[in-house]
């Protein structure tokens, strides 16, 4: 056994306890693994002297000197769990400058300025590793950024927010609206007080955004990502959905593919949409995560797991540490950002989709021939056209609502901005009395 | 871009043309991931000048000299894909010795004498990759081995065999019994002329061994493994799972525990189970292959996809060759072989399982409290007992098989070699008419 290899914790909050403790627990096997033992040199934590009883290490070891932890001689892998852009930022460029081995669990940072953090890696040959970003222990990055790399990703479907899912899936199971399922995950602790970043996309989009750029060999950051969240998802959707056979999940999709022009190009995008009961997405429940990977010669390939929480959070940083550990002994390191692609990214108009659209219409003669008229005029096809009945459209009946019947068109693959567009054109016809759901549909209905 | 990195193709059958057709296909997608272009120094097959039209190769590079070409001093690469003990193992040895990257689909080899080519690739620190060996085109080798490796993995579960669960969801969905459904499988190209290897579970069990290889760091060979085929699993067996809410499905399992003296040991099994069908691996249905894992920390992850077929299998001996070559550019190696664990294996006696048991019995009383008092006798607790009716055991009616009445019996996880010592004893009782069905019980119904 060699010297002991040191690390360098950046935040002691529920990941890093979790990862202190494994660290302690599984000290004989790491080594085993690595070669060398792991030491911890420093915790960087906000406020020293806060009670951390029963965390394993000597109380010295914390320190609200991050950046003096970071650049100590004898720290050789930076461990950052802390969250956030500033000052995660300024620190794993200023360890990575200094050479040493970073593994971070900061989806936000890497979405929004990943490329500052990939060329510090690469200008110092340091290893960069990041599992932990995206849907917590399920091995995902290591399969897109190796085991695929002989293959052509064609798309990844994901849903990568635990608290997100475990919404919809409640509304789904009974029937409750949004604020009132936000309510029951906010008591469960599955939602956090301010669930903006969850409810709005915005965690789905980062992830989507590392995702992207893992499977497609281009650097693509969340600005480059179209991103509703779930806040306008009524229990009417979620009954439209059900009469279709469909569930209702916030996914975030990755796809390539030649524009209307031939150039391949990307399109990265987080919303709401119906999917099939069918589909190996649908029965994801809770608050776990599930991706599906779409590739020329492999085919369709699904991981699943637990996408966050203390534990499965720091299996996942522990399993980077191990891999950079033993790079580190060996004096390699794995091969860095493959950005070579550079693919344009698609404006979401020019995304191809397909819309589930639930109209309450007048019931006269004509109104379907009119309404077929509107989809024809934006070269929109249409896939199915049904007579809702009021009971499984899910809302109060017709004649509640003084409207004469429901029209539930489904179409086919087109443009986002046509399919836009057609809905706005519906919205202003006088015998449209009301557009109950637009929900696009994905997963091959 | 450095001078290109030179394969040896050893066999081009199906999997091996479909190498060829995609290293053409996306030769410059290759070249940019691995920082060289990969070209074919030669293609080593059995007979010489038989019609391989439509590959992109010249005619040129097709040799029966194997061994010649592995030896060629611009060969860095080996790519094995014949299967198989020998020649293949003469091969890789020599390869490995020579300094040669190697990539193999070959499980029966590694399950077999894994350990020689650990050896041979430990002693000329050259690579070692296989992850076409399982599951096909599932990236799941490398996650085990480097995504999970600061956790613990306590236990792996897997649908490994397409052809066989091809049969048993046939059984499964039309009642068919095995002769029946082995032959739409004949038919449809699920399944080999002699289906042998899969349908006696030899093929699962190559693919266990690898598995608990990797997931315990330990060395586990085939005749390790114990193993059950499916040819004895019937119309009945089918029937009952249904009634009691599960399917049946060939499982490989291993897992890790202490051992009735507190010793941490493994045991590694293939053999028809039934599962709940709320159980993720429930829903895998056709020739598809899941792999489901619990970790300490990570908790329970699932990985799904297409075990076998050319094209998923070409796309993970793809991503082995743009590893093991971006590796050779770089002049290094990836960790090599973790077996230092060495747990010791537990014979089939001391795994823990559950039974499922229906018998025909005599209707009379005392019988439950005779039945009961064998179970007891072998320490084995009863999770449910309950009286079936004749429909719902899918046979004949009791009078028709001259019984008087069904009772199901479900156990709690006992050792095998009880529970197998139970059904014995039960068997030579004279209340006991037949024993309908005994099947192992996974995954907690």
């Amino acid at each position: 056994m060699t010297r002991p290899l040191r690390l360098a914790l950046l935040g002691c909050g529920t990941v890093g306890a979790e990862v202190v403790r494994l660290l302690h627990e599984q000290a004989a096997d790491l080594a085993a693994r690595i070669g060398a033992p792991l030491e911890i040199a420093g915790i960087a934590v906000r406020r020293q002297g806060r009670d951390r009883g029963g965390l394993p290490v000597d109380p010295g070891v914390f320190t609200t000197d991050a950046l003096g932890l970071i650049k100590r001689d004898d720290v050789d892998v930076v461990v950052e769990m802390v969250g956030g852009i500033e000052p995660a930022r300024t620190w794993l460029v200023e360890a990575l400058r200094a050479g040493k081995s970073v593994v971070t669990a900061n989806k936000a940072l890497l979405a929004e300025d990943g490329g500052t953090l990939h060329d510090a890696a690469a200008e110092s040959g340091a290893d960069l590793y990041y599992e932990a970003s995206v849907a917590g222990a399920i091995p995902l990055l290591r399969p897109l950024r190796e085991s695929l790399q002989g293959d052509t990703i064609t798309r990844v479907t994901g849903i990568v927010n635990g608290t997100t899912n475990f919404i919809l899936s409640a509304m789904d199971a009974t029937g409750a609206g949004f604020a009132e399922a936000l309510d029951e995950a906010t008591e469960l602790g599955y939602a956090e007080a301010d669930p903006t970043a969850d409810v709005e996309g915005f965690d789905a989009a980062a992830k989507a955004a590392i995702l992207a750029s893992l499977a497609f060999h281009t650097r693509v950051s969340a600005a480059d990502v179209y991103r509703e969240g779930i806040t306008e998802v009524t229990a009417a959707d979620v009954a439209s959905a059900k009469a279709m056979g469909c569930t209702i999940k916030l996914l975030c999709i990755a796809s390539r593919g030649p524009d209307s022009t031939g150039t391949e190009s990307i399109s990265v995008r987080v919303y709401p949409a119906m999917i099939p009961r069918s589909h190996p997405l649908a029965s994801v429940g809770d608050a776990f995560n599930a991706v599906f990977v779409e590739a020329a010669a492999a085919g369709q390939l699904m991981f699943y797991g637990r996408g966050a929480g203390g534990s499965p959070t720091a299996s996942a940083v522990l399993g980077d540490v191990v891999a950079v550990s033993r790079n580190r002994l060996a004096g390699v390191r794995t091969p860095s950002e493959s950005s070579y692609a550079a693919l344009p990214i698609r404006p979401m108009g020019e995304a191809v989709t397909r819309y589930h659209i639930s109209l309450d219409v007048a019931d006269r003669a004509g109104v379907l021939a009119t309404v077929a008229g509107v989809f024809a005029r934006h070269e929109v096809s249409i896939a199915t056209v049904r007579q809702a009945s009021a009971s499984s459209s899910g809302g109060a009946t017709p004649a509640a609502r003084g409207v004469d019947a429901i029209l539930v068109i489904v179409t086919h693959a087109a443009p986002d901005a046509a399919l836009a567009a057609t809905v706005e054109e519906l919205r202003g016809l006088d015998i449209v009395r009301s557009i109950a759901s637009v929900l696009r549909v994905e997963g091959g209905v």
